[in-house]
Protein backbone atom coordinates (compact mmCIF):
# COMPACT_ATOMS: atom_id res chain seq x y z
CA UNK A 1 0.00 0.00 0.00
CA UNK A 2 0.97 3.56 -0.69
CA UNK A 3 1.05 5.60 2.01
CA UNK A 4 1.33 9.88 2.25
CA UNK A 5 4.97 10.28 3.63
CA UNK A 6 5.73 13.12 6.17
CA UNK A 7 6.95 15.36 3.79
CA UNK A 8 3.86 15.12 1.25
CA UNK A 9 1.83 16.07 4.08
CA UNK A 10 3.54 19.14 5.10
CA UNK A 11 3.31 19.79 1.19
CA UNK A 12 -0.55 19.38 1.84
CA UNK A 13 -0.76 21.33 4.54
CA UNK A 14 1.37 24.16 3.78
CA UNK A 15 -0.39 24.62 -0.37
CA UNK A 16 -4.09 24.58 1.64
CA UNK A 17 -2.80 26.96 3.90
CA UNK A 18 -1.75 29.43 1.04
CA UNK A 19 -4.24 28.69 -0.71
CA UNK A 20 -7.00 29.64 2.04
CA UNK A 21 -4.38 33.15 2.38
CA UNK A 22 -4.57 33.45 -1.44
CA UNK A 23 -8.47 33.14 -1.84
CA UNK A 24 -8.92 35.39 1.66
CA UNK A 25 -10.21 32.92 3.49
CA UNK A 26 -10.12 32.91 7.06
CA UNK A 27 -7.37 31.41 8.93
CA UNK A 28 -7.22 27.43 8.40
CA UNK A 29 -6.57 24.50 10.44
CA UNK A 30 -5.03 21.52 8.56
CA UNK A 31 -4.37 17.71 9.52
CA UNK A 32 -3.70 14.82 7.40
CA UNK A 33 -4.42 11.23 8.57
CA UNK A 34 -2.90 7.95 7.61
CA UNK A 35 -4.84 5.31 6.63
CA UNK A 36 -5.57 3.92 9.99
CA UNK A 37 -6.68 7.58 10.98
CA UNK A 38 -3.51 8.14 12.89
CA UNK A 39 -2.17 12.19 13.20
CA UNK A 40 0.52 12.55 10.29
CA UNK A 41 0.51 16.27 10.93
CA UNK A 42 -1.49 19.00 11.66
CA UNK A 43 -1.05 22.80 11.38
CA UNK A 44 -2.99 25.69 13.23
CA UNK A 45 -2.89 29.13 11.28
CA UNK A 46 -2.46 32.27 13.62
CA UNK A 47 -5.96 34.03 14.77
CA UNK A 48 -7.93 30.58 14.70
CA UNK A 49 -9.69 29.42 17.85
CA UNK A 50 -7.92 27.20 20.12
CA UNK A 51 -10.27 24.45 19.45
CA UNK A 52 -9.50 24.05 15.56
CA UNK A 53 -7.54 20.68 16.18
CA UNK A 54 -10.78 18.79 17.19
CA UNK A 55 -12.46 19.81 13.84
CA UNK A 56 -9.89 19.19 12.07
CA UNK A 57 -9.54 15.77 13.41
CA UNK A 58 -12.91 14.99 13.55
CA UNK A 59 -13.43 15.84 9.94
CA UNK A 60 -10.50 13.80 8.95
CA UNK A 61 -11.10 11.04 11.16
CA UNK A 62 -14.68 10.44 10.36
CA UNK A 63 -13.71 10.14 6.53
CA UNK A 64 -10.77 7.22 7.33
CA UNK A 65 -13.17 5.64 10.10
CA UNK A 66 -16.61 5.42 7.74
CA UNK A 67 -14.81 5.30 4.23
CA UNK A 68 -17.42 8.22 3.50
CA UNK A 69 -16.12 11.99 2.48
CA UNK A 70 -17.61 14.86 4.63
CA UNK A 71 -20.17 15.79 1.91
CA UNK A 72 -21.63 12.02 2.50
CA UNK A 73 -21.30 11.87 6.20
CA UNK A 74 -23.78 15.37 5.86
CA UNK A 75 -26.25 13.98 3.82
CA UNK A 76 -26.18 10.77 6.23
CA UNK A 77 -26.43 13.53 8.75
CA UNK A 78 -29.40 15.34 7.22
CA UNK A 79 -31.24 11.87 6.63
CA UNK A 80 -30.80 10.16 9.49
CA UNK A 81 -29.00 12.63 12.67
CA UNK A 82 -29.61 9.73 15.28
CA UNK A 83 -27.25 7.70 13.31
CA UNK A 84 -24.51 10.30 12.52
CA UNK A 85 -25.17 11.38 16.52
CA UNK A 86 -24.08 7.73 17.20
CA UNK A 87 -21.27 7.45 14.96
CA UNK A 88 -19.97 10.26 16.94
CA UNK A 89 -20.32 8.36 20.69
CA UNK A 90 -19.24 5.23 18.51
CA UNK A 91 -15.88 6.94 17.25
CA UNK A 92 -15.11 8.74 21.08
CA UNK A 93 -16.37 12.05 19.43
CA UNK A 94 -14.46 12.07 16.92
CA UNK A 95 -16.77 12.39 13.85
CA UNK A 96 -17.61 15.86 12.53
CA UNK A 97 -19.74 15.15 9.29
CA UNK A 98 -19.55 18.36 7.50
CA UNK A 99 -17.33 19.21 4.02
CA UNK A 100 -14.11 19.71 4.60
CA UNK A 101 -13.11 16.14 5.21
CA UNK A 102 -11.48 14.29 2.35
CA UNK A 103 -10.86 10.89 1.60
CA UNK A 104 -7.44 9.91 0.07
CA UNK A 105 -7.58 7.27 -2.50
CA UNK A 106 -4.79 5.31 -4.45
CA UNK A 107 -5.69 2.59 -7.23
CA UNK A 108 -8.97 2.94 -5.34
CA UNK A 109 -7.26 2.29 -1.86
CA UNK A 110 -7.78 4.92 0.99
CA UNK A 111 -4.63 5.71 2.07
CA UNK A 112 -5.98 8.31 4.55
CA UNK A 113 -7.24 11.68 4.76
CA UNK A 114 -7.37 15.62 5.05
CA UNK A 115 -9.11 18.07 7.41
CA UNK A 116 -9.45 21.73 7.12
CA UNK A 117 -11.13 23.99 9.05
CA UNK A 118 -11.36 27.78 9.54
CA UNK A 119 -14.00 29.01 6.88
CA UNK A 120 -17.07 27.83 5.34
CA UNK A 121 -17.07 23.55 4.85
CA UNK A 122 -17.22 24.70 1.02
CA UNK A 123 -13.96 27.31 1.05
CA UNK A 124 -12.33 24.54 3.91
CA UNK A 125 -12.84 21.99 0.25
CA UNK A 126 -11.11 24.16 -1.80
CA UNK A 127 -8.19 24.63 0.25
CA UNK A 128 -8.25 20.80 1.13
CA UNK A 129 -8.00 19.82 -3.09
CA UNK A 130 -5.48 22.49 -3.91
CA UNK A 131 -3.20 20.87 -0.65
CA UNK A 132 -3.58 17.25 -2.40
CA UNK A 133 -3.24 18.43 -5.84
CA UNK A 134 0.19 19.81 -4.91
CA UNK A 135 1.24 15.94 -4.52
CA UNK A 136 -0.18 14.35 -7.65
CA UNK A 137 -2.96 12.92 -5.10
CA UNK A 138 -6.91 12.06 -5.59
CA UNK A 139 -8.91 13.54 -2.85
CA UNK A 140 -12.80 12.54 -2.49
CA UNK A 141 -14.51 15.74 -0.65
CA UNK B 1 -2.30 39.16 24.95
CA UNK B 2 -4.31 40.80 28.47
CA UNK B 3 -5.51 38.32 30.30
CA UNK B 4 -8.87 38.22 33.12
CA UNK B 5 -7.10 38.45 35.95
CA UNK B 6 -8.43 36.44 39.31
CA UNK B 7 -9.74 40.30 40.84
CA UNK B 8 -11.56 40.72 37.80
CA UNK B 9 -12.66 36.99 37.53
CA UNK B 10 -14.55 37.82 41.32
CA UNK B 11 -15.85 41.15 40.52
CA UNK B 12 -17.38 39.38 37.48
CA UNK B 13 -19.01 36.89 39.52
CA UNK B 14 -19.96 38.91 42.21
CA UNK B 15 -21.79 41.73 39.97
CA UNK B 16 -23.40 39.12 37.64
CA UNK B 17 -24.87 37.20 40.74
CA UNK B 18 -25.84 40.59 41.96
CA UNK B 19 -27.64 41.53 38.92
CA UNK B 20 -29.73 38.41 39.24
CA UNK B 21 -30.85 39.13 42.61
CA UNK B 22 -31.80 43.00 41.90
CA UNK B 23 -33.83 41.73 39.08
CA UNK B 24 -35.36 38.86 40.62
CA UNK B 25 -33.73 35.93 38.07
CA UNK B 26 -33.91 32.59 39.31
CA UNK B 27 -30.36 31.67 41.79
CA UNK B 28 -27.54 32.11 39.55
CA UNK B 29 -24.25 30.25 38.75
CA UNK B 30 -21.37 31.89 36.95
CA UNK B 31 -17.99 30.73 35.17
CA UNK B 32 -15.02 32.80 34.03
CA UNK B 33 -12.76 30.68 31.90
CA UNK B 34 -9.48 31.82 30.59
CA UNK B 35 -8.27 32.18 26.72
CA UNK B 36 -7.39 28.56 26.58
CA UNK B 37 -10.71 27.44 28.00
CA UNK B 38 -9.20 26.66 31.81
CA UNK B 39 -11.86 27.43 35.13
CA UNK B 40 -10.09 30.84 36.56
CA UNK B 41 -13.30 31.05 38.77
CA UNK B 42 -16.65 29.79 39.23
CA UNK B 43 -19.83 30.37 42.11
CA UNK B 44 -23.08 28.88 42.04
CA UNK B 45 -26.12 30.70 43.98
CA UNK B 46 -28.00 29.06 46.96
CA UNK B 47 -31.18 27.38 45.81
CA UNK B 48 -29.59 26.28 42.37
CA UNK B 49 -29.74 22.76 40.99
CA UNK B 50 -26.33 20.88 41.93
CA UNK B 51 -25.22 20.76 38.25
CA UNK B 52 -25.45 24.16 37.20
CA UNK B 53 -21.50 23.88 36.84
CA UNK B 54 -21.41 21.85 33.87
CA UNK B 55 -23.73 23.89 32.02
CA UNK B 56 -22.07 27.34 32.75
CA UNK B 57 -18.71 25.35 31.64
CA UNK B 58 -20.41 24.41 28.72
CA UNK B 59 -21.99 27.12 27.61
CA UNK B 60 -18.45 29.32 28.31
CA UNK B 61 -15.92 26.41 26.67
CA UNK B 62 -17.75 26.46 24.03
CA UNK B 63 -17.68 29.92 23.15
CA UNK B 64 -13.85 29.63 23.80
CA UNK B 65 -13.11 26.54 22.00
CA UNK B 66 -15.22 27.65 18.80
CA UNK B 67 -14.47 31.15 19.09
CA UNK B 68 -18.63 32.02 18.83
CA UNK B 69 -20.90 33.21 21.53
CA UNK B 70 -23.65 31.31 22.69
CA UNK B 71 -25.98 32.94 20.37
CA UNK B 72 -23.95 32.13 16.89
CA UNK B 73 -23.84 28.63 18.48
CA UNK B 74 -27.47 28.08 18.80
CA UNK B 75 -28.17 29.51 15.70
CA UNK B 76 -25.44 27.13 14.17
CA UNK B 77 -27.88 24.50 16.44
CA UNK B 78 -31.26 25.27 14.56
CA UNK B 79 -29.72 25.21 11.02
CA UNK B 80 -27.58 21.83 11.11
CA UNK B 81 -28.49 20.22 15.00
CA UNK B 82 -25.42 17.16 13.57
CA UNK B 83 -23.06 19.57 13.44
CA UNK B 84 -23.54 20.78 17.34
CA UNK B 85 -23.88 17.76 18.33
CA UNK B 86 -20.94 16.99 16.83
CA UNK B 87 -18.98 19.49 18.63
CA UNK B 88 -20.33 18.62 21.59
CA UNK B 89 -18.97 15.15 21.08
CA UNK B 90 -15.26 16.63 20.22
CA UNK B 91 -14.98 18.51 23.10
CA UNK B 92 -16.07 16.15 25.31
CA UNK B 93 -19.35 17.11 25.98
CA UNK B 94 -18.11 20.13 26.96
CA UNK B 95 -20.36 22.30 24.31
CA UNK B 96 -24.05 23.82 25.39
CA UNK B 97 -24.83 26.07 22.57
CA UNK B 98 -27.39 28.24 23.63
CA UNK B 99 -26.92 32.04 24.82
CA UNK B 100 -25.37 32.51 28.16
CA UNK B 101 -21.71 31.68 27.24
CA UNK B 102 -20.44 35.75 26.56
CA UNK B 103 -17.22 35.64 24.60
CA UNK B 104 -14.82 37.93 25.79
CA UNK B 105 -12.26 39.98 23.62
CA UNK B 106 -9.42 42.98 24.28
CA UNK B 107 -8.19 44.75 21.24
CA UNK B 108 -10.16 41.92 18.64
CA UNK B 109 -8.52 38.78 21.12
CA UNK B 110 -10.20 36.16 22.21
CA UNK B 111 -9.20 36.40 26.19
CA UNK B 112 -11.44 34.23 27.45
CA UNK B 113 -15.78 33.79 28.10
CA UNK B 114 -17.94 33.76 30.88
CA UNK B 115 -21.12 31.49 31.40
CA UNK B 116 -24.14 31.95 32.91
CA UNK B 117 -27.00 29.60 33.81
CA UNK B 118 -30.06 29.75 36.05
CA UNK B 119 -32.63 31.89 34.65
CA UNK B 120 -33.90 32.00 30.67
CA UNK B 121 -30.86 32.46 28.75
CA UNK B 122 -31.59 35.79 27.57
CA UNK B 123 -31.56 36.65 31.35
CA UNK B 124 -28.16 34.78 31.73
CA UNK B 125 -26.66 37.40 29.30
CA UNK B 126 -28.00 40.22 30.82
CA UNK B 127 -25.95 39.06 34.14
CA UNK B 128 -23.25 37.77 32.05
CA UNK B 129 -22.71 41.57 30.71
CA UNK B 130 -23.57 43.60 33.70
CA UNK B 131 -20.61 41.48 35.10
CA UNK B 132 -17.85 42.34 32.36
CA UNK B 133 -19.02 45.98 32.37
CA UNK B 134 -17.69 46.36 35.82
CA UNK B 135 -14.57 45.82 35.04
CA UNK B 136 -14.66 47.38 31.72
CA UNK B 137 -14.36 44.50 29.49
CA UNK B 138 -16.72 43.85 26.70
CA UNK B 139 -18.87 41.14 26.30
CA UNK B 140 -19.94 39.43 23.14
CA UNK B 141 -23.54 37.41 23.67
CA UNK C 1 -29.11 17.98 56.77
CA UNK C 2 -26.73 22.07 56.77
CA UNK C 3 -24.94 22.58 53.71
CA UNK C 4 -22.54 25.11 52.92
CA UNK C 5 -23.89 28.15 51.78
CA UNK C 6 -22.57 30.01 48.80
CA UNK C 7 -21.65 32.79 51.15
CA UNK C 8 -19.50 30.44 53.21
CA UNK C 9 -18.15 28.91 49.95
CA UNK C 10 -16.63 32.46 49.44
CA UNK C 11 -15.74 33.15 52.75
CA UNK C 12 -13.31 29.48 52.38
CA UNK C 13 -12.16 30.57 49.21
CA UNK C 14 -10.94 33.69 50.27
CA UNK C 15 -9.55 33.12 53.21
CA UNK C 16 -7.65 30.04 52.00
CA UNK C 17 -5.74 32.24 49.81
CA UNK C 18 -4.63 34.94 51.70
CA UNK C 19 -3.36 32.30 54.29
CA UNK C 20 -1.29 31.12 50.85
CA UNK C 21 -0.29 34.81 50.65
CA UNK C 22 0.10 35.40 53.96
CA UNK C 23 2.63 32.87 54.29
CA UNK C 24 4.36 33.02 51.28
CA UNK C 25 2.78 29.83 49.53
CA UNK C 26 2.81 29.44 46.28
CA UNK C 27 -0.40 30.66 44.22
CA UNK C 28 -3.01 28.51 45.19
CA UNK C 29 -6.62 26.92 43.66
CA UNK C 30 -9.30 26.54 46.09
CA UNK C 31 -12.46 24.51 45.91
CA UNK C 32 -15.52 23.87 47.47
CA UNK C 33 -17.66 20.91 47.22
CA UNK C 34 -21.11 20.10 48.34
CA UNK C 35 -22.39 16.93 49.86
CA UNK C 36 -22.60 15.22 46.43
CA UNK C 37 -20.00 16.29 45.40
CA UNK C 38 -20.93 19.38 42.89
CA UNK C 39 -19.00 22.21 42.74
CA UNK C 40 -20.28 25.06 44.92
CA UNK C 41 -17.35 27.43 44.02
CA UNK C 42 -13.76 27.62 42.61
CA UNK C 43 -11.07 30.50 42.22
CA UNK C 44 -7.48 29.98 40.70
CA UNK C 45 -4.72 32.48 41.53
CA UNK C 46 -2.80 34.52 38.76
CA UNK C 47 0.43 32.91 38.19
CA UNK C 48 -1.10 29.10 38.59
CA UNK C 49 -1.09 26.34 36.17
CA UNK C 50 -3.65 26.40 33.77
CA UNK C 51 -4.84 22.75 34.79
CA UNK C 52 -5.33 23.77 38.59
CA UNK C 53 -9.21 23.20 38.30
CA UNK C 54 -8.61 19.15 37.70
CA UNK C 55 -6.45 18.92 40.50
CA UNK C 56 -8.31 21.03 43.41
CA UNK C 57 -11.52 18.89 41.79
CA UNK C 58 -10.04 15.62 42.05
CA UNK C 59 -8.65 16.47 46.03
CA UNK C 60 -12.53 17.49 47.14
CA UNK C 61 -13.97 15.12 44.91
CA UNK C 62 -12.37 12.03 46.23
CA UNK C 63 -12.97 13.18 49.64
CA UNK C 64 -16.74 13.21 49.19
CA UNK C 65 -17.35 10.29 46.61
CA UNK C 66 -14.97 7.98 49.09
CA UNK C 67 -15.37 9.67 52.43
CA UNK C 68 -11.88 10.11 52.99
CA UNK C 69 -9.62 12.91 53.60
CA UNK C 70 -6.79 13.21 50.92
CA UNK C 71 -4.23 11.51 53.56
CA UNK C 72 -6.28 8.79 54.16
CA UNK C 73 -6.30 8.08 50.09
CA UNK C 74 -3.04 8.47 50.07
CA UNK C 75 -1.78 6.12 52.65
CA UNK C 76 -4.17 3.62 50.77
CA UNK C 77 -2.51 4.84 47.82
CA UNK C 78 0.62 4.06 49.25
CA UNK C 79 -0.78 0.73 50.35
CA UNK C 80 -2.69 -0.67 47.46
CA UNK C 81 -1.71 1.87 44.36
CA UNK C 82 -3.54 -0.58 42.17
CA UNK C 83 -6.77 0.10 44.56
CA UNK C 84 -6.19 4.11 44.33
CA UNK C 85 -5.52 3.99 40.51
CA UNK C 86 -8.96 2.12 39.85
CA UNK C 87 -10.93 4.44 42.29
CA UNK C 88 -9.27 7.02 39.66
CA UNK C 89 -10.73 4.78 36.64
CA UNK C 90 -14.25 4.30 38.51
CA UNK C 91 -14.41 8.00 39.62
CA UNK C 92 -14.04 9.33 35.58
CA UNK C 93 -9.78 10.48 36.33
CA UNK C 94 -11.34 12.59 39.09
CA UNK C 95 -9.72 11.25 42.59
CA UNK C 96 -6.78 12.93 43.70
CA UNK C 97 -5.27 10.74 46.40
CA UNK C 98 -3.16 13.25 48.46
CA UNK C 99 -3.35 15.68 51.24
CA UNK C 100 -5.53 19.18 50.09
CA UNK C 101 -8.64 16.99 50.12
CA UNK C 102 -10.30 17.65 53.38
CA UNK C 103 -13.80 16.56 53.88
CA UNK C 104 -16.12 18.79 55.52
CA UNK C 105 -18.51 17.47 58.40
CA UNK C 106 -21.62 18.88 60.32
CA UNK C 107 -22.65 17.00 63.36
CA UNK C 108 -20.83 13.77 62.16
CA UNK C 109 -22.39 13.99 58.67
CA UNK C 110 -20.04 14.94 55.46
CA UNK C 111 -21.51 17.75 54.01
CA UNK C 112 -18.98 18.79 51.49
CA UNK C 113 -15.16 18.73 51.14
CA UNK C 114 -12.88 21.41 50.25
CA UNK C 115 -9.59 20.86 47.88
CA UNK C 116 -6.69 23.26 47.96
CA UNK C 117 -3.40 22.58 45.19
CA UNK C 118 -0.76 25.12 44.48
CA UNK C 119 1.68 24.31 47.35
CA UNK C 120 2.96 21.32 48.92
CA UNK C 121 0.26 18.84 49.59
CA UNK C 122 0.98 19.99 53.61
CA UNK C 123 0.67 23.64 53.08
CA UNK C 124 -2.70 23.44 50.73
CA UNK C 125 -3.75 21.64 53.90
CA UNK C 126 -3.35 24.71 56.21
CA UNK C 127 -4.70 26.82 53.48
CA UNK C 128 -8.08 24.92 53.56
CA UNK C 129 -8.14 24.63 57.40
CA UNK C 130 -7.91 28.17 57.76
CA UNK C 131 -10.68 28.73 55.53
CA UNK C 132 -12.48 26.52 57.08
CA UNK C 133 -12.29 27.95 60.13
CA UNK C 134 -13.51 31.16 59.19
CA UNK C 135 -17.01 29.76 58.98
CA UNK C 136 -16.44 27.82 61.66
CA UNK C 137 -16.78 24.36 59.98
CA UNK C 138 -14.68 21.35 60.94
CA UNK C 139 -12.29 19.90 58.30
CA UNK C 140 -11.22 16.32 58.65
CA UNK C 141 -7.36 16.68 56.21
CA UNK D 1 1.62 37.96 27.19
CA UNK D 2 3.78 36.52 23.72
CA UNK D 3 2.48 33.31 22.07
CA UNK D 4 4.20 31.11 19.61
CA UNK D 5 3.35 31.71 16.26
CA UNK D 6 2.22 29.23 13.61
CA UNK D 7 5.47 29.89 11.61
CA UNK D 8 7.69 29.64 15.06
CA UNK D 9 5.94 26.39 15.56
CA UNK D 10 7.00 24.82 12.00
CA UNK D 11 10.46 25.63 12.52
CA UNK D 12 10.35 24.17 16.11
CA UNK D 13 9.26 21.14 14.28
CA UNK D 14 11.30 21.51 10.99
CA UNK D 15 14.78 21.94 13.06
CA UNK D 16 13.78 19.38 16.16
CA UNK D 17 13.40 16.60 13.46
CA UNK D 18 16.04 17.71 11.57
CA UNK D 19 18.45 17.22 14.51
CA UNK D 20 17.29 14.13 15.04
CA UNK D 21 17.82 12.61 11.02
CA UNK D 22 21.73 14.33 11.98
CA UNK D 23 22.56 12.48 15.37
CA UNK D 24 20.82 9.31 14.26
CA UNK D 25 18.33 9.47 16.20
CA UNK D 26 15.73 7.26 15.38
CA UNK D 27 12.47 9.04 13.39
CA UNK D 28 10.87 11.83 15.63
CA UNK D 29 7.18 13.15 16.33
CA UNK D 30 7.01 16.77 17.16
CA UNK D 31 3.98 18.75 18.88
CA UNK D 32 4.07 22.47 19.63
CA UNK D 33 1.19 23.31 21.97
CA UNK D 34 0.11 27.25 23.08
CA UNK D 35 -0.23 28.68 26.58
CA UNK D 36 -3.50 26.96 27.13
CA UNK D 37 -2.55 23.34 25.88
CA UNK D 38 -3.94 23.78 22.53
CA UNK D 39 -2.28 22.06 19.34
CA UNK D 40 -0.41 24.70 17.04
CA UNK D 41 1.47 22.14 14.71
CA UNK D 42 2.22 18.63 14.56
CA UNK D 43 4.49 16.42 12.35
CA UNK D 44 5.18 12.58 12.31
CA UNK D 45 8.42 11.21 10.83
CA UNK D 46 8.19 8.35 8.29
CA UNK D 47 9.31 5.19 9.88
CA UNK D 48 7.24 6.16 13.16
CA UNK D 49 4.60 4.05 15.11
CA UNK D 50 0.88 5.14 14.11
CA UNK D 51 -0.03 6.35 17.99
CA UNK D 52 3.24 9.36 18.30
CA UNK D 53 0.69 11.78 18.03
CA UNK D 54 -0.96 10.49 21.26
CA UNK D 55 2.66 10.01 23.10
CA UNK D 56 4.22 13.87 21.63
CA UNK D 57 0.83 15.57 23.03
CA UNK D 58 0.61 14.03 26.51
CA UNK D 59 4.29 15.05 27.31
CA UNK D 60 3.35 18.35 26.17
CA UNK D 61 -0.04 18.34 27.30
CA UNK D 62 1.23 17.68 31.10
CA UNK D 63 3.85 20.01 31.14
CA UNK D 64 1.52 23.02 30.40
CA UNK D 65 -1.35 21.96 32.25
CA UNK D 66 0.66 21.30 35.54
CA UNK D 67 3.37 23.91 34.38
CA UNK D 68 6.35 21.21 35.53
CA UNK D 69 8.42 20.12 32.06
CA UNK D 70 9.32 16.09 31.71
CA UNK D 71 11.82 15.48 33.84
CA UNK D 72 10.18 16.92 37.25
CA UNK D 73 7.26 15.08 36.05
CA UNK D 74 9.12 11.42 36.01
CA UNK D 75 11.00 12.68 39.89
CA UNK D 76 7.33 12.99 40.83
CA UNK D 77 6.17 9.44 39.39
CA UNK D 78 8.62 7.64 40.86
CA UNK D 79 8.15 9.57 44.20
CA UNK D 80 4.58 8.78 43.98
CA UNK D 81 3.36 6.65 41.60
CA UNK D 82 -0.08 7.19 42.67
CA UNK D 83 0.03 10.69 41.93
CA UNK D 84 0.73 10.59 38.32
CA UNK D 85 -1.60 8.04 37.53
CA UNK D 86 -4.21 10.52 39.24
CA UNK D 87 -2.79 13.32 36.68
CA UNK D 88 -3.06 11.09 34.28
CA UNK D 89 -6.66 10.60 34.54
CA UNK D 90 -7.57 14.16 35.97
CA UNK D 91 -6.35 15.63 32.33
CA UNK D 92 -8.26 12.25 30.32
CA UNK D 93 -5.27 10.35 29.86
CA UNK D 94 -3.14 12.85 28.34
CA UNK D 95 -0.16 13.16 30.90
CA UNK D 96 2.97 11.28 29.83
CA UNK D 97 5.33 11.94 32.94
CA UNK D 98 9.05 11.72 31.21
CA UNK D 99 11.72 13.36 29.47
CA UNK D 100 10.70 15.30 26.50
CA UNK D 101 7.87 17.22 27.46
CA UNK D 102 9.57 20.79 27.21
CA UNK D 103 7.98 24.07 29.02
CA UNK D 104 8.58 27.22 27.33
CA UNK D 105 8.68 30.41 29.01
CA UNK D 106 9.12 33.77 27.90
CA UNK D 107 9.65 36.84 30.37
CA UNK D 108 9.15 34.01 33.28
CA UNK D 109 5.60 33.32 32.00
CA UNK D 110 4.76 29.82 30.26
CA UNK D 111 3.82 30.15 26.46
CA UNK D 112 3.49 26.91 25.67
CA UNK D 113 4.96 23.58 25.51
CA UNK D 114 7.05 21.67 23.21
CA UNK D 115 6.64 17.37 23.23
CA UNK D 116 8.92 15.57 21.10
CA UNK D 117 8.98 11.19 21.11
CA UNK D 118 10.50 8.67 18.80
CA UNK D 119 14.20 8.08 20.90
CA UNK D 120 15.09 7.93 24.18
CA UNK D 121 13.99 10.15 26.43
CA UNK D 122 17.02 12.11 26.67
CA UNK D 123 17.43 12.22 22.96
CA UNK D 124 14.03 13.55 22.65
CA UNK D 125 14.64 16.65 25.04
CA UNK D 126 17.88 17.10 22.72
CA UNK D 127 15.91 17.61 19.59
CA UNK D 128 13.17 19.90 21.69
CA UNK D 129 15.81 22.32 22.95
CA UNK D 130 17.63 22.28 19.60
CA UNK D 131 13.92 23.29 17.40
CA UNK D 132 13.44 26.05 20.33
CA UNK D 133 17.17 27.40 19.99
CA UNK D 134 16.53 28.04 15.84
CA UNK D 135 13.32 30.24 17.16
CA UNK D 136 15.20 32.52 20.08
CA UNK D 137 13.31 30.56 22.75
CA UNK D 138 14.04 28.79 26.09
CA UNK D 139 13.31 25.97 27.27
CA UNK D 140 12.73 23.92 31.01
CA UNK D 141 13.30 20.24 29.85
Amino acid sequence: MTRITAAQAQTIITTAMATGVERGFKPLSVIVLDAGGHVVAFARADGSAPGRFGIAHGKAYGAVMLGMPGSAQMARAEAQPYFMAAMNGVYGGHVVPVPGGVLVKHDGEVIGAVGVTGDTSDNDVVAALAGLAAVDLTGEA
